[in-house]
């Protein structure tokens, strides 16, 4: 019997390294999955479908949300946002880990779904706002306007951080990194989530019968 | 303000490699206290008062008790056992975790105590229980009578493996310290073990409102 994946999710201000820290993990990791979410909003240059983003019509996701597929949902400057659940449910049964990219309204309703107790919840902060303000800059593809709404946005998200089972400042990204890699690896040596352990307890105590 | 320390509660049946384990903990990070049991047993060669037990006759140890002066106590083979609580406090209070080398009796009362929050507990089992005598007898200064009754210990502590957070097989010292040492570190980036974020994040909110 596998050991049942657990749901690690990342949740971070625009521009504070979660995508980044996202891509370092799976790189490493090659058994985990990415959560792909589902949004009706419309592909940036660069973007694929099924890879970012499963792009859908506003009726498609909504039909989802009705069928109860989504794990989660928001909506976010007039765009849902969402969560198929199938995915995730099959990477717990094959034990493999899945990786969530969401901000803290995904990671409220994960949480506090039937899949709670599988979730492992860590917030990324910047070092600072100006950092942060110079980052989400230097992304150059967006205006002045929408840097400041994605701003205030960040305060919005930030205002949730108390709400995480782990806390990362993200000053240093290789460092960073280093200490998202050792909640991952504890996380993984919880009783809880190595199922192996009873026959192997079952073994000792046959061995103790045995003497 | 320091953050507040954790209790390292390790478990597991003599032979195992806690002590070990405890030992190499200490030596990599130094600021950890190691909680020194009273009890009511004879020094063994080579034991010193204060430093592997505070070594007590049984109408002191029993005040003590009486005093609330201990967080855990229990009986075994005859002789009490328990770990005196001022200590603990004090050390949690410098922000400096203390580390427990205790059975599963005094896990579970310090679990149930009111500082239950703060542990972090790890059962260790060893490969197997041919290892497990093997391991007795190299010590060499028991007899079979001793070493059999602590087997049957060791088997009534095995059965509480259940009760712990984390569970590490000891089959190799130095990768069951790296396990160890990553739990720890782990830990210690939980949210509410870094009292400082609060500060930290008025600080990220002082410079949003400053803009």
């Amino acid at each position: 019997m596998n050991r049942r994946g657990l749901l690690l999710i990342l949740s971070s201000p625009s521009g504070a390294g979660k995508s980044t820290l996202t891509k370092m993990l799976m790189a490493w990791d090659s058994t985990m999955r990415f959560s792909v979410s589902a949004t009706t909003r419309s592909p940036r240059p660069g973007e694929a479908d099924g890879r970012e983003y499963y792009f859908r019509a506003r009726p498609d996701f909504e039909a989802m949300v009705a069928a109860g597929e989504m794990l989660e949902h928001a909506e976010v400057f007039g765009n849902f946002y969402g969560t198929p659940k199938g995915p995730v449910e099959s990477a717990m049964k094959e034990g493999r880990d899945t990786v969530f990219d969401i901000d803290w309204q995904g990671g409220q309703q994960i949480r506090n779904s039937s899949l709670g107790r599988d979730v492992v919840s860590i917030f990324v902060l910047p070092p600072s706002i100006a950092e942060l303000d110079r980052r989400l800059r230097t992304r150059g593809q967006d205006s002045d306007e929408v840097i400041a709404t994605r701003m205030a946005k960040s305060r919005d998200e930030i205002s949730h951080w108390a709400e995480y089972d782990y806390v990362l400042v993200n000053e240093d990204l290789t460092d960073t990194f280093e200490r998202l890699k050792t909640i991952l690896t504890a996380e993984r040596l919880r009783r809880d989530r190595q199922p192996r352990l009873s026959d192997f307890v079952r073994g000792l105590n046959t061995e103790f019968a045995a003497r």
